[in-house]
């Protein structure tokens, strides 16, 4: 465990005719001493405040600095050993983006903060923003959107932790290729072009000002590095953050934001594989829905015989939509209770009143009206459960691949990570029932949250996850879905609840 | 031998879709293939221009770098080798700025130029300039106008070697440590109290872009490191270029530009002061003249019987004034032929018609109106020789202070090194007989011409030369001769031409 800055106590003897080292060279040699390390640098646009404070201080107090592997870099100096060493740690997603605060000294979390990216003015996907950065100042705009957020999110996370933003000396930052890509400020250009090549993978660590984060100017920031255009550093953070890069036995995570990532591996060997899957299970979980939230119903039982439907809302308060995990415990309940088929079409006859006629497109009555949080009644569309069907027919055609590309089966595996908010409200056993997820015991599926932002956090509070986050990103082989014949073979079994192929899917009972 | 950067062939295969690596990822690859180097970096302002020019030319070209000492870091990268691998270097005077570009890959400089201090519309000298950088916004004003300064030289010096200045692809600065705080935005408030601390003595290169400089934005710009206050960059620059530090016998290094610096001693030790004596002798030097340039009176012979005077001017112009070397001329030549006595006094009764009476301040005619370039008579005033024979007693008690200090006599020194415009045009001959410098033969006076810019030049061509200069730093003994009771008792003695004890002087004939 080593922090990408530290904070050590530093004195030095005060100048005199008969002394005559300069401020900055006191401070250094001050340094030298603190650390025993020979080479210490000081970049210029920090040496007037640096040494400044240094001579405020009456020479002695707590410099921060950052260890740059041949020496050591001075980012600050405070006149005492701060209280708190703030670093801030970013999911940069391409609809959210979600950071937290580590007091470094510790290393507990002291505040977190969510927002929406609002780079989505821009192109609610990426590839719209990546063809908005192709006009005329539309990098300048994408990154300056992502900047002041972030700016916003450290006034936030500093206002929670009770210190000012400007006193936050780092920053770790995960994200996916083309969100990374807009960040820095590089062209996405080539990224959506064959043979779609990013920029850049890898970036060395730069100091907060240079891209005008208003955090301590000197502030090393940290950036995941990318596998490919396909493969992002939020999915290498959170293969350390699950700590998959470290397993014996073969295991999974399973990362559902934007895009589906998965990746399957240990110590000895990793294979991922990300991109087409996403589009639709996104979709088709937030489409008609709501984020998981206050209102939005996350689980629902319906009584097989009675069909009689119990559900339960985020925070108890009434209806007001369904998120994703509801979604999945409707469909695999509707299903159970007879009321959908094994395509997942409506049967009306079950369904009594909830049955909303619709030449193209039925609805089926979750909640009416009377009862919700608004006044109009909560429905679920025939489009809706289409779509949630894609989705989980893709997600289990990526995951069977996936294990079957290196003659495994589901069998083999230790354990499955499911990330994301997807993975913190998801029932495994209603998405087994609905063949999203392989069918396996409940206590193979470990619900790890947000890893990616994990993964930043472990960046800027351990040395060495850096350094596995950069050698997992050098032994990953990325398998390209969009081209593969199997995938989408597997893709159109898939299609049915729980599969074409129900020997796949033991414990979910026939109908 | 080796440059700050240099330029290295690189090429690498195209991007394709079995090997996907990102364009800045290739180059780095590219770059640790032709340098042998593992640790390849590139800061992340220059990531975009970098990687886009690699794919530009078509994943070949030329990759810019500099040692880092740990690695290689890339600067800029072009399609092919360029043909001039510009290098500037910069003398940072108070008063006056000179540079030279020079071309990296031959080590040839290119073209010269040189300017006025505009910092000077702040203050003439050193002191008022640190307490008007101690005023509102003052040290950002300061700044701004060197940097202004040192822009338009770059444009000049490209202009002059069909360039463009943001090719120039590093910058070497030797200034004193005043110019070097303000160009840096370094406060200079302590360096004029006791005990005199400069807020820094050495800064760790950075890069143009961090003042705004108008070079290639990423070209580093090193900086000489100062001694203390009153010992700069632009002295510890000029002993590595006149070899001070490697002689085996002790030797001088005498520069005087604002101030008079010298420094005492070869491989083993060096002994420096500087300070007090200066002003006296710029004021003496230049108050009443001019510039060497074309019109300058820069020699003087008189007739010792008939008091015949002739002169020549630079560029053999029609006399305009007299600098500094032609002022000693005259002086020298003058007490030779009994027109002053060893006081400095003017002798009307041998000056004839060329005597004007002033009861305060008499002048001597050097030049009739007739003759002259602008129809005004050249003259030198009274007050012009004293304050000649003020400066020359401090330059004399400086080299013998600092010779005694150490036991040795004027007879033990291999070579004196004579820097700056007052080494070039001096004679030293005629300095003799004023009593300014000791009593040698003229063989042991070496004008060495500007060593602050050669020694700039020399830290941009060569690692070893930086490296010794640091080295001197840290090895350089300095005397303060401001509180130094002997100088102020030989420089009492020196004030009489040639000297008090004229036994030091038995080539000067005793009138």
């Amino acid at each position: 465990m080593k922090n990408i800055v530290q904070a050590v106590e530093i004195s030095a003897s005060k100048p005199s005719l008969s002394d005559n080292t300069a401020d900055l060279d006191r401070l250094k040699r001050s340094v030298r001493q603190a650390t025993g390390q020979e080479y210490v640098t000081c970049p210029l646009p920090d040496v007037a405040g640096a040494a400044g404070s240094f001579r405020a201080a009456g020479f002695q107090g707590a410099a921060v600095i950052r260890d740059t592997g041949s020496g050591v870099e001075i980012i600050r100096v405070f006149s005492r050993m701060p209280q708190k060493l703030p670093g801030m740690a970013l999911d940069l997603g391409t609809t959210h983006l979600e950071a937290c605060l580590v007091d470094l000294l510790t290393g507990q979390e002291v505040s977190r903060v969510s927002r929406e990216h609002t780079q989505g003015q821009f192109g609610a996907d990426i590839l719209t923003r990546i063809h908005y950065a192709e006009q005329n100042a539309g990098l300048a705009l994408l990154q300056q959107a992502t900047v002041s957020d972030i700016n916003a999110m450290a006034a936030d996370l500093a206002e929670g932790a009770g210190v000012q933003s400007g006193e936050i000396m780092a920053l770790g930052v995960a994200g996916n290729t083309a969100m990374t890509h807009l960040l820095l400020g590089l062209s996405p250009y080539h990224m959506c072009r064959e043979p779609y090549i990013p920029l850049a993978n890898s970036v060395d660590i730069f100091r907060a000002r240079d891209l005008g984060l208003g955090l301590s100017p000197g502030a090393p920031v940290w950036v995941a590095p990318n596998v490919g255009s396909y493969f992002g550093g939020d999915l290498l953070a959170g293969i350390v953050a699950c700590d998959l890069d470290l397993e014996e036995q073969p295991c999974m995570l399973v990362d559902v934001g934007t895009n589906a990532e998965v990746v399957l591996g240990g110590r000895d060997w990793l294979l991922a594989c990300a991109g087409a899957a996403g589009p639709a299970l996104e979709g088709g979980v937030a489409q008609m829905g709501m984020q998981a939230g206050p209102g939005a119903i996350g689980q629902v039982s319906i009584d097989p015989d009675s069909k009689r439907l119990d559900y339960s809302t985020i925070g108890g308060e009434k209806a007001l939509g369904i998120c994703g995990s509801g979604l999945i415990d409707l469909a695999a309940q509707m299903y159970l209770a007879g009321m959908m088929d094994t395509r997942g079409k409506f049967r009306p006859e079950s369904m009594q009143e909830r049955f909303i006629e619709d030449e193209d497109n039925p609805s089926f009555t979750v909640v009416q009206g009377v009862h919700s949080g608004h006044g109009q009644p909560v429905v679920v569309r025939q489009s809706d459960i289409n779509a949630l069907i894609r989705s989980k027919a893709a997600m289990y055609a990526v995951l069977s691949t996936l294990v079957q590309q290196v003659g495994l089966s589901f069998a083999d595996l230790g354990r499955i990570n499911v990330a994301g908010a997807f993975g913190r409200h998801i029932n495994p056993e209603k998405a087994v029932v609905l063949g999203m997820l392989p069918d396996l015991p409940p206590d193979v599926y470990h619900p790890v949250g947000n890893t990616s932002l994990m993964g930043a956090v472990r960046a800027i509070t351990d040395f060495g996850a850096r350094q596995r986050i950069m050698d997992a990103a050098g032994r990953i082989t990325y398998m390209e879905l969009n081209v593969n014949q199997e995938f989408m073979h597997r893709f159109s079994g898939a299609r049915f609840i729980p599969h074409t192929d129900t020997s796949l899917f033991p414990s979910v009972p026939r109908l």
